[in-house]
This record gives C-alpha cells, structure tokens and sequence, in this order.
C-alpha cells in the first residue's frame, strides 16, 4: 500500500483525490462528461454504451498530465471568483476574454494526451456548448468557469480519441484487449 | 531586389510563391478561404468585410511556417493520389484514416502563428466543413485533399484569430494600426 | 489616443504596461533576456549585435498571446510563494515538481508564437539553465519560479526565432525589411 | 488472432510492423535509441538499466500517433533522398533547411504522448545530438535524415517522459505497476 509519509508533493493518489474532488465541487458530474463524449461519437459508433464513455473519461482522468491543468485551470478560476488575481489578470480571467487563450492551451494539453485525432472534436464542442459546457458557459455574474468549460469539453475530446483507437482495434482484434490504452 | 544567384532552398520569395501556385492548382480559391473566415466571424462583427477577411488570408499565407505546412501536406496528398507513398501510407492517406492525425498536426502549426484562440474556430470548421472544406471533402476515389481540407480551415481559423486581435486593437485605438500583426 | 474610460479587461496597453512590470517585480531584466538570445544565437551570426537581440525580446513582449502567458504564470508562481494555492497544487508549484508539465504548456504557447523552429533551443535553454535561467532556478525555500524560469527561456527562444527569420531575410533582400515580422 | 482480410489501412498490426522496419532499414537501433532515453535519464535514475529504457522505447513505438509521425517523416526523407519532391520543397527537406520547421511539428506529437515534461528533453537532445543523433545528422550529399533525427529524439524523449512518471510511481507504491502507462 501507499506510505502517506511521502512528502505531500510527490503523492500522486492525493493529486488524483484532489482532481476528482474539485471537479465535483466546481459542479461537473463525471455522468454529464459522458455525455459529451456520447455526444461525439453516438454517430460514429452506434452501438457505444455510457458504461464505456465513462471508463474512457475515467482514464483519461487518471492521467497526471491531466490532473495538472484540471487543478491549476480551477485553481485560476476559484481565485477569479474570490477577485484574488492581480489587475489585469482578474478582469481577463472573471470576464473569460476572448483573446487570453491561456485556458484552451492547457485544455490542448489535455486532449494532447490521447493524440491529435481530439483536436477536432475539441474545437467542435467548444464552439458548440452542448450540455454542461452551455451550463458553465452561462454568465451570473459570480462564478467563473474561464478553464473549467474548456477543460471539461477537452477530457469529453481525449476520451473520445482513446475510443476511436479501442473501437478500432476491437474491430481488428475482435474483442481483445489493446494494450496501447 | 532579390538576387535570383542564391541558393534555391533559401528562396523565400519561390516558397511564398509556389505556395500561391500549389494552393491554386490544388482548386483552392482565396476567395473560398476568405468566405470561410466571414462564416467564422461575421457573428461577432456583423460591418466585417470580405476585404478583411482576404488581406487576413494574405497576411496568414505569407508566414513561412503557414508555407511549410501547405507546402508540405499537399505534397503528400498529390503523392497519394498518384499512389506513389509506401504502404501503408498510401492507404493511411488515400483513405483519410481517423487515426492518422498527422494532417491535424500540420493543421495546428498553422493555426498556432496566431496563437491558441484560433483551437476552437480550427475544430468547429474542421468538423462543419462548410464551403470549400465540403468539397475538398468528398470522395471521388481519384482527388486526395487528407490534408488539404484541414490545411484551409486552419488558415481560415488563424485569419480569424488576426481579425480578432485587430478589431480589439481597433476598439481600443480607434483606427490607429496596431503593429503586433 | 487611448480611451481610459474603456472595459479595463479590454486595454491591450495596461495587458502590455502590467507584463513589463511583473517581469522587472519579480527581478527579471530585459538586458538579461537578451544576453540569453545572445547565447543562443551568436554562434550562427557572429555579427549579431546586443541591439538586435534586445529589440528581439521586446516584439516578442509586445504580442498578446506572449503577455497572457506571462502575467498567468508569475501569478500561480506569487500564489504559490504566498502559500495561497489549494493543495495539493500549493506543493507542486512550491516544489517546482517534475511531473507538474503546466510551466512547459504555457511555454511553448510563448515559442508558438514564431513558429516550431523554436522548439530545440526552448528545450535546450531549459535543460542547460544559462546565466538568469541559473539564478531564477536556485531553491532558497521563499522565492518561486517554476513557471517564470521556463516562461522567460521560452521568450528568449521565441525572440531567436524571429531573428533566424529575419537574418534570412535581410540575407535574401539585402537590408529591406521583411513584413512578416 | 488478426483477421488479414480486413482492409489494409485500418490494419494497425501492419502499421505497427512498417514502423519496425521502416527505422531498421533507416539505420536506426532500438538499442541506439534506448542509449539516447539512458543519456538523458541516468543522472535521476542512476539504478536505470538499458532493459528499462528499450522497455519504454518499445512502448512509445507501439502508440499508433507515435507510428504515423515516423512513418511520414521517413517517407519524406526517403523522397527527397529520390530527388521526388517538388520544388521548392525537396530543396527545403534535402538541405535540413533551418527555417522549415514540418520536422519538429510532427516530433512534438510524437513526445506529446508522454506529456510536456518532454518537452526540454527533446529540445536538449535535438541540440547536442549524442550518439545515433550524430550520425543521422551527418551530411553526405546522399542521405537525408532531415526529418529522421528529430523523430528519432522525440521518441527518445517521450520515452524518457514515461521513465520518469514509472519511477514516481515505483516509488510511491514500492514496485506496484502504475496503471496509466
């Protein structure tokens, strides 16, 4: 088992914790991630389960790369909220403006993990705003979700590329396992 | 002037221009990229000119990296068309694989020379296909555009990231040129 | 001139004025950016003057993309020297982990900024931590810099790339300025 | 077992196999690869032995993002080697020309795959050329390597990528396999 006297730093089962913690408190259901992905690639795979969109969301947030920018993306955002970022950052970050950028580079670091192929898919459903992304996209004046929109839209984009490489050699292999993950 | 004695390979004017000339023989009109970036943000400035939106195509292309990548990626796809790649390229490109990915790789080198607000408009067209991408689209089982199609929606995306940049600059300095291009 | 009345989220000249002086607060001088340019890029140009790198580092200071990256990674590297980031976040910036990859993200978005040519001397200034990449790298236990080491390497890299395509340029044209800037 | 009559583009078995071959018949060693991921890594890891390194190696070859971006840099080369690229572009690929940049797009995707703590080690790497890297680099007026060495270093990189998130793991859960490979 673990040795919880590692330093706090190196303790990769606490940065996976704090991940899956903050998406639940920032209010993003793994269920509605998903969808997303559902979303994505129903058309293409119409046989897909959700069982199977959620294992692929599951393992793309196992990926320390991913936690990295899920934690320092909301990171930005709670401190937007609480108006603690140094001018101009707050008005860039608290009004999501157009021209920062910042949020959808760490979101292609993301995607980055299961290939090029999500770049698409990413782009597509960041314009589109379907589902939770139309949710966190909405304005009321308090909460900020400048990172977490984009974040979330780019694991629903990874986890639809680590779909399109198993549909594919399930296909070849007819039921055996990848072991490309 | 330029001095025609140098080395070929160090020509920039001959790459910009067998870039023009590529694009061109490839059935690409600058109109129709053009027309791509007034469909990307005619949303969000509704008095945007075709003429913006062309000088933006122009100021895109005449980067040397834009070049490259164009330079590059319809060199392979003319190679796939006259079935001269290695297998199994040739049926990767032929066929526009899913899981190729080295067309969106290109593609993103593109759009990154106007930085990461481009990622989103780049994956929306790429996954519309509207105007001249639907045609580059389609196969004839003879014409290969693997990497064209995305090529052009890269261009248009990047040149709508500029006239993201300039309408802001506009705004702010009421008609003054910015000079950051 | 400018308009002060403006949305302050929207002054591109406050974004510039602000970069410049998080940079000089956080000890960072222009001339120190250079000399690394100068490091990279002596051995290629042996003409290349201290002037050119300088005004090399300033382009590249006066892009958007470039000063977002800038003002977001000196905010997480203050935060996290204020002890003011959530864990496990606050040990992972404070400890400039090695599997953290978020500093690299934003970096490269700055070497983006000219183009992939870039890449290698990014990573090679990175890894050899020349003249202020040494000093801001040193662990005292109270300053951090996990973002601010890569990010003004990345600057330094970006800058060298501008004067490759420039040097090019001039070579080809003979003194006329190239408009690609 | 493998159904051969599956069409050939979507046979990711043969894909897999060209790469083999293909680095085989381009003269590089796994072994050489391997001593590349030992150069860069020894110096954390001072118990690493080579078996770990070609472990990590063999991995990064078997990601189908990783194949496709050897594949096409190899058959690059191999065509301007033929002479077969157009102008200006076989110009541009036959010289390693500095400013083209399409070699190190393609190697970023493929140290992507382990993440952007690659990214100094492909920059160090791409710079110093040790070992096969010197010799790929080596011009004889008939080889061209131009995209080869710089894939070659990613995979070196991304390998090393993976070393450095197993060794953290290894060292938390005390020889527990982690499971994001």
């Amino acid at each position: 088992m673990e040795d919880d006297t590692l330093e706090y730093s190196l303790n990769s089962r606490k940065v996976a914790e704090a991940t899956e913690e903050w998406l639940r408190r920032r209010g993003v259901q793994k269920q509605e991630i998903g969808e997303l992905v559902m979303h994505l690639q129903r058309t293409y795979y119409p046989e897909l389960t959700m069982e199977e969109c959620l294992e692929s969301v599951e393992r793309v947030l196992s990926k320390r790369e991913v936690q990295n920018a899920i934690l320092t993306g909301i990171q930005l955002d709670i401190l937007a909220e609480q108006g603690k970022l140094l001018p101009p950052l707050q008005d860039i970050v608290f009004n999501d403006e157009g021209l920062y950028g910042c949020d959808e580079v760490l979101s292609m670091a993301i995607v980055n993990v299961y290939g090029s192929i999500g770049y698409t898919n990413f782009g597509y459903i960041d314009k589109m705003k379907p589902g939770v992304l139309k949710r966190l996209n909405e304005k009321n004046g308090k909460d900020v979700h400048t990172f977490l929109d984009d974040i979330v839209g780019a694991i629903a984009a990874a986890a639809s590329s680590r779909i399109a490489h198993r549909k594919q050699a399930e296909k070849e292999k007819q039921g055996i396992q990848p072991d490309d993950d």
